[in-house]
C-alpha cells in the first residue's frame, strides 16, 4: 500500500492533519511549515490535505482554532481549582503563561506571529471573552474595566513573551507569584 | 569616484554604519538584514565593513548596544517629566511601551529576537539596571522586590509586544493608564 493510498475516512484525515499539524509547529517555525511536508508526514497525497485546507492559512486557522480551545479548557480548569473568584482570574493569567510556556510555537501562532486581520480577529475574541468576563467583575473600584483587562492580559503576555524569548528564567512558584492581578504581594 | 573609494575616517565609518543599520533594521526583518547590503547603502566595500564588524553578530550588538543607550535615555527623560518616584517608575515603564511602538525592529533586536546568550546577558543588564533600582525602592510592602521588578518588566513588556504584534491597538493616554505600576487606576 503506497503512502498516497492510505485509508482515511474525510473526518479522521481533517483530525489527523490537525494533530500533526500542532506537533510540527512545536518543531519549526511557522514560516517553515508546509502542507507538502504534512502530507508526507501523515502519509497522504498533497491532494488530500489541499481537500481539507486548501492553503496554508486554512491550516494555520484551524490549528489557532485547536490552540484557543486547549488555552480556554487549561484556563477554566485553573480558576475552578484556584476556588473562583479573584485568585481563580489570576489562575488564569498564570495558565496562560504555563500554556506559552508548554506550548510555544501554538501560542506564538495565535498570539505573536503575524497573522491575517480576519484570524487575528477571531483570535482577539475569543481570548479575550474570558479575560473581559473575569475582569469585569474584578475590576477595582475607581479603574475602567478595559484597562483593568488590558492590564491583566499584558501582564500574562509579557511575562510569557519575556520567557519565551530567553530573558528571563522563571519557576512555576514565580510564574504565580507575578501574575497575581490583585497585585497583593 | 567609486562607492568603494569614498573617504570615510575610520571612526566616521563606524558611525555611519550604526545610523544605516539602525535605518536598516527598521525596513527589513533582522534575519534578511546583510552587512553587504549595509555597505552598498553607505556606499563602502564590504571591507571597509568587516574592518568594523567582522560579522553580522557583531553589527547586531552594536546596534543593540545603541538601542539601550536611547531606551535609557528615554526612560530617564520620561521619569524626570512625571517628577520621579512613583509616577516617574510608572512612566518609565511607559516609554518602553512608546520606544517600543516607534522603533519596532530595534525593540524585537533587543528583547524579542532570539540572541547570541552573551548579547542576552548584556541586553538583560542593562535593560533591568533601572527598572530594579526604581523597583526597590517603590516595591510596595510585602512584596518581593524580584517579582514586583518582574511584574513591572512584564507589564510594559506585554502591552509592547500585543501592540506590535497587532492584537490590540492602543493610544497614547491609554498606555499611561495601563502601565500604572502603582495600580491605582
Amino acid at each position: 500500500m503506497t503512502a498516497a493510498a492510505k485509508p482515511y475516512h474525510h473526518g479522521d484525515l481533517r483530525a489527523a492533519l490537525v494533530a500533526e499539524g500542532l506537533l510540527l509547529i512545536e518543531e519549526q517555525d511557522a514560516d517553515d511549515l508546509s502542507l507538502r511536508e504534512l502530507a508526507r508526514r501523515v502519509g497522504v497525497s498533497a491532494t488530500a490535505v489541499y481537500r481539507h485546507f486548501p492553503d496554508k492559512a486554512a491550516l494555520m486557522a484551524a490549528l489557532a482554532g485547536e490552540a484557543l480551545t486547549r488555552l480556554a479548557a487549561a484556563q477554566r480548569a485553573a480558576s475552578e481549582r484556584a476556588g473562583g473568584g479573584s485568585a481563580g482570574f489570576s489562575a488564569t493569567g498564570a495558565a496562560y503563561v504555563r500554556f506559552a510556556r508548554d506550548n510555544p510555537g501554538l501560542f506564538r501562532l495565535v498570539f505573536a506571529h503575524p497573522v491575517t486581520p480576519g484570524h487575528a480577529e477571531k483570535s482577539n475574541d475569543e481570548a479575550m471573552t474570558m479575560l473581559k468576563a473575569g475582569a469585569a467583575a474584578l475590576t477595582p473600584p475607581g479603574t475602567d474595566a478595559r484597562v483593568f483587562a488590558l492590564r491583566s492580559w499584558a501582564l500574562a503576555h509579557g511575562l510569557a513573551m519575556l520567557m519565551l524569548d530567553g530573558q528571563v528564567q522563571v519557576d512555576d512558584a514565580t510564574i504565580d507569584r507575578v501574575i497575581d492581578v490583585t497585585m497583593s504581594g
